[in-house]
């Protein structure tokens, strides 16, 4: 018995050795490389990173933001990466006064401070910027207030139900569900004066687990601040709309131009903060699922809290740097990936971004020593380090908007890595032409702790027997992959290790709790920068570049299915689908008869019509980019994803059907078909195309 | 137009008008009955016999209980009804002293006082009995402490998992789920030393809605008083299992004798004195689905709290008085039913039960009036207001001990009504030969606020335009129907009016919640006691008894798809239970048939055959009773229902099967299902010989 095991591993490790890597005719000399790169990355030196880059708040555009560029910057040099700091001059405001009185039925003055914690020196520092919304216009609004819980279009629908009307009256909301700017619009389209909110306990305190400095989740001071732009207009600077803020940009009128900028005065508060105004809420009773973990049952209002709502906010145009690091290809120097994560945080910024910011440096780093022995990739490979993401992605839209046609030509993937780790679960969400990459990739790297492969540890993690698969999420917005996947079609990818984290855009983000909670041993950092290098190699260093649309034809299948189950009602009306689903089954047919070909006949084209072929391939992705862009938001062009319009973080499919479907703009809906059904024509055209080269 | 609609309308209200009740050869009389019926209970007398009733907290063999005995055969005579009052001595503890100090990491005393509302005199009331447990013995422990969440099996799997060890300590488990008894029997199983019963405000606190006095759930210092006798095992006097606690009765000895008496000191606290037990618990995080709505996050302990539990019960043989009241049928008057509720109270039992006291009241009241006119029912009609359920349907149990040659012979039915209202919507339990009676009733009868009938309000509750089916419970336990059903297999049902309810077994169950939360108009009340007195007159003067068998093997195939689709393990082996199924399946066919014959011949019988019949038709529920009882607990004998010996409350269905199944004990299973399949075959035997007299 014994031998025959011994037999059956020997065959195993010999099919190991010598399988081969997808888009690669040779794998041997990549297995080489790669191995080489993953010594590189070291929890010690991720951890440096994060000490140094932590060192005090650094919101976009301060003094100590420009510090923490030069810091990547240095760091780049010392990798033997050329870089360049690139600044743009953009909208940006500062808070100067922030005030929440409740006057009635009894006086409490809000904002309190973020409470400290003797061990942890950050937790008390004074230079940290006060929690506000960023993009909220100043203000002084005196209201009866009204508690809408999540602030969605579904919960003043609720309240309307209930005779509860919120129009003139301070609205309180709470964190979760969407993005703050979408309760911003929503409180602002139901005729809010003002909009409070609040972080609450069962969405992110003790209801989670431990607080700081017990446990990783929010104690009843932190807040959540956090910017409040209407991104899913456009992100970006607000005065720039699809022009980069260089030089001799000109600016719209904020105040006479139709901008993405929020009308009424919005605020955040701590649980601690928002107890006193809930408390004294009389009114109905919440409808269920309303109920919050506040220690009394929740009312709507109106009454008793009156509230004075008074904002004071510092509007300039201030510079962003962000950095700009490049290695040039050998091969086709023209082509290139990004490999991008912002650097600017609200706080100190330890998960969110610069766990990110330190995997990325530690990937640099290893591409660095690569190049020290005389390596050097077949295409480019660009580092960039985002600034002014938290205000509204700023750094990477600009530079997109600046960089658009080269993108467009050139530009294989983005790899995105924004808070890159804050415990030890791997998580991702991508174009799904990238998703069987992931797989690969996470198919050969370890997890740090548990002695397996982080694919395996992600599909075999709970006790049924049946594997589950790996979960590859779609892209929304809330990150820098945006402007490149929405405004240009670039495949893009985001990555991650996540756990239990409720200290987001709080003070409490800092050294001691990644140190203490996020990542101890800072060994996910490590493991990061591997996946997220070992990523980049693939696709620089491949002979065929390893898009897959097999599996991105799939999804859209996936999707389609979805949307045409939508719920009929009385005012609805057919509309006509068939032609559509026609063109992605075509698709999945040509993409699958593509990756037959590649496997059989890659390997024997010659090295032009390889280049024509990996040319082709990049230019897949463009086919859904729609140069009028989205019905009522043109900077969005992507016919397939878009940031939902009342979801700001979750990705809405076929935004241009279904939003027009839940607006009943039965026209619009229609001619959206049609316009993603010539979409899907030229994606099956393009792969016709591409199957001509064999 | 106008006229088309007119016309069917006309139609429509003949058709009403002149159809006929299952059960009847002629409606024409009934319904007269009926009408004159339902105009007799008042909500206004319904609030005085509940003023009265409440007067006092009144639990069993108190002199307080025993005037509202006297009450109740004092409404009895007055409205022309014979009636006795039927005197047990049984085993019950009051409590003496109850004390749970936290002696560490800070002192804490409890039980604190429950606190009361100027405007509200009943809330303080200092006769109210101690927050207890009864049947919990007396004990003195001190040890650490673990939170257990609700206390169920899997619930101590779950630590045993996670490593923390409970044997030795005192367990802290939130009501809820399970039957308190069953969190006794588990917590003694698992090693425990003592066990503290809370409230969780997220199970019926803030978390639901507004706490007394602003709203109808529990506040801070309310505590669930009730029983934790095993009554899984048997309900009843724990010293005379099996037979009545009569004058001459011989009871065990508890010291020396197996009984259903808990081990171990168990007491409840409310969610003020939960708190700081709670709050200082160390060790592990709670897992997913354990947290509360206190205002911090759980954990497991044990440690840093440590508490001293100390119980001294005073244990005696005392008195307990059901009333028993009748009015004698006519035609057969040997056969009867019987219309039972408790009256006895942990307090001042305004919902729980004395609500239900005052519908069966209001009920008697009307057939008192009916009386008058000259009318007599065709077959008895027995009233009991039953004492001592709280401690463990203790009244009940041994009146049915006393008379179960009788009963098993003759009781054509049991009515039930334990907290009759608590709110407005219907809700009703049944053996499913009752559930078209349900129908037929709750269809004649009106919702007193909302114009429709109750049917028309339960089946057509939300927005979606599909009508909701009637939802009829499964009989578990925890109310007076359990001997009756369980014990002798008498077809049994129970009702109520619901509503958001927090105060259960608090000193706030008192008439100014009721007149402020549950019922302020007593309209349900009333309701009520038509639905409950129209259900009667359907039996009692019928002329096929209203039981329907089709729907009863209906819910038997439903019932047998559910422990078809037991999970397999690895230790799983095959029970085969296609003969059993094959049995239900004819039974399905054979009272189709019967059914089929009811409506074309019935009315065609001769009075001697009908007589026949109708004594058949009694006996067929008693084909589910099995001697011998069920495996480990004998004194539950019906084959289809029992109270799940780990739920309590909940109903397990084949009970020596399922429950078999659980304990892998696979022999056992497979007897029991050749034991169940003879039951099957005699059920459809009887129907057969039921369908001969045709």
């Amino acid at each position: 018995m014994i031998k025959n095991i011994l037999v059956i591993y020997i065959v195993l490790s010999w099919l190991n050795v010598f399988s081969q890597i997808r888009g690669f005719f040779d794998s041997s000399k990549q297995i080489n490389l790669e191995n080489n790169f993953k010594k590189i990355p070291l929890s010690k030196e991720a951890e440096k990173h994060l000490f140094i880059l932590t060192e005090s708040p650094h919101p976009a555009g301060t003094e100590t933001d420009y510090k923490t560029a030069l810091y990547v910057k240095n760091k780049f040099s010392e990798y033997g990466i050329n870089s360049e700091i690139v600044e743009y001059k953009v909208y940006l405001p500062y808070p100067k006064n922030v005030s929440v009185k409740l006057l009635e039925p009894e006086t409490y003055l809000a904002p309190t401070k973020e409470e400290g914690w003797n061990w942890d020196k950050d937790s008390y520092d004074s230079d940290i910027i006060l929690p506000f919304n960023a993009y909220s216009p100043s203000g002084n609004v005196t209201a009866d207030v009204v508690y809408v819980n999540y602030g969605m279009t579904e919960d003043y629908e609720k309240l309307k139900d209930l005779g509860v009307d919120v129009s003139g009256k301070i609205v309180i909301a709470r964190y979760g569900k969407n993005f703050r700017g979408v309760k911003a619009k929503v409180a602002e389209e139901n005729g809010a004066s003002g909009l409070i909110i609040y972080s609450d306990p069962i969405d992110d305190g003790y209801f989670k687990g431990d607080v700081y400095p017990r446990g990783p989740w929010r104690n009843e001071s932190a807040v959540q601040r956090g910017s409040i732009q209407y991104i899913f207009y456009y992100p970006g600077d607000p005065l720039t709309p699809g022009f980069p803020s260089t030089k001799n940009a000109k600016y719209l009128d904020p105040a006479k131009s139709k901008t993405n900028l929020p009308k009424i005065p919005t605020t955040p508060i701590s649980y601690k903060d928002a107890t006193p105004i809930l408390k004294n809420l009389g009114g109905k009773n919440v409808p269920n699922g309303w109920q919050g973990a506040l220690p009394f049952a929740y009312h709507t209002g109106p009454g008793a809290s009156k509230v004075n709502l008074k904002l004071e906010m510092d509007y300039a145009i201030r510079p962003i740097w962000n950095v700009i690091g490049k290695i040039d290809g050998t091969l086709e120097k023209d082509k290139f990936i990004v490999i991008g994560n912002h650097r600017d945080a609200w706080g100190f910024g330890a998960v969110d971004p610069n766990s990110g910011t330190s995997v990325m440096l530690e990937t640099a780093r290893g591409f660095g020593e690569l190049l020290k022995t005389g390596w050097k990739p077949k295409r480019t490979i660009i580092f960039a380090s985002w600034d002014g993401e938290e205000y509204g992605l700023i750094g990477s839209t600009e530079w997109v908007e600046e960089n658009k046609e080269n993108l467009s030509k050139n530009c294989i993937a983005y790899l995105n890595v924004d808070s890159g780790v804050s415990g030890e679960n791997f998580g991702s969400s991508a174009t799904p032409s990238l998703n069987e990459l992931i797989k690969e990739v996470t198919q050969t790297i370890e997890d740090p702790l548990k002695g397996k492969t982080i694919y395996d540890i992600v599909t075999q993690k709970d006790k049924s027997k049946i594997p589950k698969p790996l979960r590859i999420g779609r892209l929304g917005s809330g990150s820098d992959y945006t402007a490149f996947l929405d405004y240009v079609g670039i495949p893009s990818l985001d990555m991650s290790f996540n756990g239990p984290y409720g200290v987001y855009h709080a003070i409490h983000d800092d050294f001691y709790w990644m140190k203490n909670f996020g990542d101890p041993t800072f060994m996910y950092h490590a493991t990061l920068a591997k996946i997220l290098g070992v990523t980049a190699l693939r696709i620089t260093e491949s002979d065929i570049y390893p898009l897959d649309f097999k599996s991105y034809s799939d999804s859209l299948a996936i999707y389609l299915a979805e949307v045409g189950n939508g719920k009929a009602d009385e005012d609805s009306i057919i509309i006509d689908l068939t032609e559509l689903a026609g063109e992605i089954k075509k698709l999945q047919t040509n993409s699958d008869s593509l990756n037959k070909k590649i496997e059989k006949f890659a390997s024997k084209l010659t090295k032009e019509k390889l280049k024509l072929f990996n040319e082709k391939i990049i230019m897949f992705e463009r086919n859904f980019i729609e140069s009028k862009g989205l019905p009522e938001r043109e900077w969005f062009k992507h016919l397939i994803y878009a940031p939902g319009f009342y979801l700001g973080y979750g990705a809405k499919i076929f935004p241009g059907i279904t939003e027009s479907i839940d607006k009943k703009n039965w026209n619009t809906a229609k001619e959206q078909v049609k316009i993603l059904t010539e979409a899907f024509k030229r994606a099956n055209n393009s792969i016709i195309d591409i199957l001509k080269i064999f």
